[in-house]
């Protein structure tokens, strides 16, 4: 395994460029050691052969990790059925709830290993991924378990998400202020201890829970050192955003029913708008976000698959990207540093991964393609030709 | 090559089921020759391990070869330009026609192959492919050389059709009558004579021929035995499902301005309404075609991707089978009939493919799968687990 090698003949993707520029890429220890164009050293060589190479890409929304599957409910609604038949046949979240509690660990970890390879096909080098389908303490600290178990199979960095506060279970005796000190906060507490949690999110709509029933999750996550985001604005204004702002999130998600008064509090607070479109797409919304009140804000924005089994059950996060376009009008550009240093961002990992410049991970995605458009302007095939992880070379 | 195989412990979809059946296929020299659940026979057996197993998927409408790439353009709307800024300065189909012309018979056989290796991956056994993109005689000519080609490259049937009659070429020097008699009618008999025709088709459109200039090239069709098939009322309506249906077409494609009238003449002449959802979302159309009317009256409907390098860059049929069911609310029986036994109806191929029964060819797709809800509920990861084609086995 050869420490240093050296990307040559590389149409390079670099932070702030509209367009590839010829280059190669020195790798050193799994990190970025130099960029430039007339690059020399003793090193295992790779040529691009020209190809497009632009950072691993970064899917920081998803709930990857659950059991079972909602296709069946897919087929119901198609059918006529609303989403209150279904709730009651058992559908929803609560079935994902019980399949998944229904698993261990391993369980949930081989359910899981499809999706995160169809991401992995598609030059994803780091994957977020969230809780909050086992809804008690224990269940949740499975799906974190299994998250973390999931970078040790496959070459990917992990960054996990406790979403206890996803929704709140049937079999839950109590209030919902009670399910969030006893479940949300209780176990956080346990999941920080054993060192499964990068960051804490919640659900803030009127069928999860309220900003006032989340502001403790907030508060104890930020005592416990942890970065907050939050699912907020998606079907309704809940006023998640302001909370989320208030607690200086790493990110706000969804976000169609954002106002500018949201807009502006990301601002101030350097939030990034996670943009989700699959969502959007799935369930026939007509309210889009507010792309360009975030343009003109400067609020970064990122693009993921928010994969689902439920309202997104997109495992691919090139589709995200040509949704967000279409659906969204985010232009090529928007659409790629949303994947790569706005992700990188949402993530707080900025400084880690997401650009191609010295110092960061080495992680890239070697395309066949000569420039960014065919990556979101196309669905299929995948123009995936190499994947760099940690300086590791994976062809696709 | 053993010419007997047996499928067993299947999870069969037969013809008008709404749910699989266990069951077992036996197929011999390349057909399939028994249905059942207790079959016997001195055979090489293929365990089916309880997957799910549908007829080869069927894409009845295809610009699979084309050269060049038009992502470029794609950015340039998403940055504001107009349709028309983008046909000035040289795209649009005069692009894609540029670049295949400049393209030979090899060449547009190395573009087309990753496309259709995309499409064969997810258990497409059949694909239909039109010229269209040559727009002279001899380019055009050239087109339908390589989709038969690509038959000879890969296990797939291929089924061409001729769509001189896509646009008019900025260069050719004469009215719109004048192209449809010298390009699209005189390349067709040449078409025949080399035997590279299935099929003839039109784009009936304000931008492309009206219907009386598009009728001279069906009765021409007509006289050489050729069934035809009609682009209409994508855009606005043309009237082009009129002609169509009294030319006995096979399809009509696009159909989002038909209203009652075409409905009704589609059903009398028992045309297959193709559905396209690819193109309306990559177009951000709003009119959706006329589902509830074709269910009323009895028009079977198909899917299919356009695949093209325009207004539906999509090579993955599960995609658009997904976009069916999202955008227009096909059930999920209705899209993979869609994909099945309405799209060999809508290529004429409805006694030899698309449905599992003793007597017709055995194109299989088995699925890592329990129901076909799966495979229209989500996008990616690929469920394809073997592919079948002419009896022979392909494992994903
Ligand atoms: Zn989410
Ligand atoms: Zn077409």
């Amino acid at each position: 395994m050869p420490a240093t090698r050296l990307f040559t003949n590389a149409r390079l993707m670099l932070p702030g460029a509209r367009a590839p520029e010829p280059g190669a890429i020195l790798v050193r220890d799994g990190r970025i050691a130099a960029v430039g164009a007339g690059l020399h050293a003793e090193a295992e060589a790779h040529d691009c052969c020209g190809r497009l190479v632009t950072p691993g890409l970064i899917d920081c929304h998803t709930h990857l990790v659950f059991g079972g599957d909602r296709t069946a409910e897919f087929e119901m609604r198609l059918e006529g059925a609303s989403y209150a038949e279904i709730a009651k046949a058992g559908g929803g979240i609560a079935a994902t709830m019980r399949a998944s509690r229904g698993l261990d660990v391993d369980g949930l970890v081989s359910a899981a290993l499809p999706r995160l390879d169809a991401l992995l096909a598609e030059g994803v080098t780091t994957v977020e991924i969230k809780s909050g389908y086992g809804l008690s303490v224990e269940a949740e600290l499975d799906m974190l378990r299994a998250a973390r178990r999931l970078a040790t199979l496959r070459p990917v960095r992990v960054v996990t998400t406790w979403l206890a506060a996803h929704a709140m279970p049937p079999d839950f005796e109590g209030t919902k202020a009670d399910y969030i000190r006893d479940v949300a906060i209780a176990g956080l507490a346990q999941a920080q201890a054993e060192g499964l949690v990068d960051a804490v999110d919640g659900f803030c709509e009127g069928i999860a829970f309220s900003a006032d029933e989340l502001e403790p999750l907030f508060v104890e996550a930020r005592a416990l050192g942890l970065p907050v985001k939050l699912h907020a604005e998606q079907l309704t204004r809940s006023g998640g955003t302001l909370l989320a702002a208030r607690h200086g999130a790493l990110s706000v998600d969804h976000l169609e029913y954002a106002n500018a008064e949201d807009v502006a509090a990301m601002a101030r607070a350097a939030c990034v708008a996670v943009i989700l479109p699959g969502a959007f797409y799935m369930l026939h919304e007509a309210q889009k976000p507010p792309i360009a009140e975030c343009r003109t804000a400067g609020v970064p924005m990122a693009v993921a698959t928010d994969c689902n089994p439920g309202s997104s059950p997109i495992a691919s996060l090139l589709t995200a990207m040509n949704m967000a376009a279409v659906l969204f009008g985010l232009t090529v550009a928007e659409c790629l540093d949303g994947v790569t240093v706005n992700a990188a961002r949402a993530l707080g990992l900025q400084d880690h991964v997401g650009r191609i410049v010295p110092g960061l991970r080495a992680d890239l995605a070697i395309w066949d393609a000569e420039r960014p458009a065919e990556l979101v302007g196309r669905i299929g095939p995948n123009p995936l030709h190499t994947r760099v992880f940690d300086g590791e070379v994976f062809d696709a």
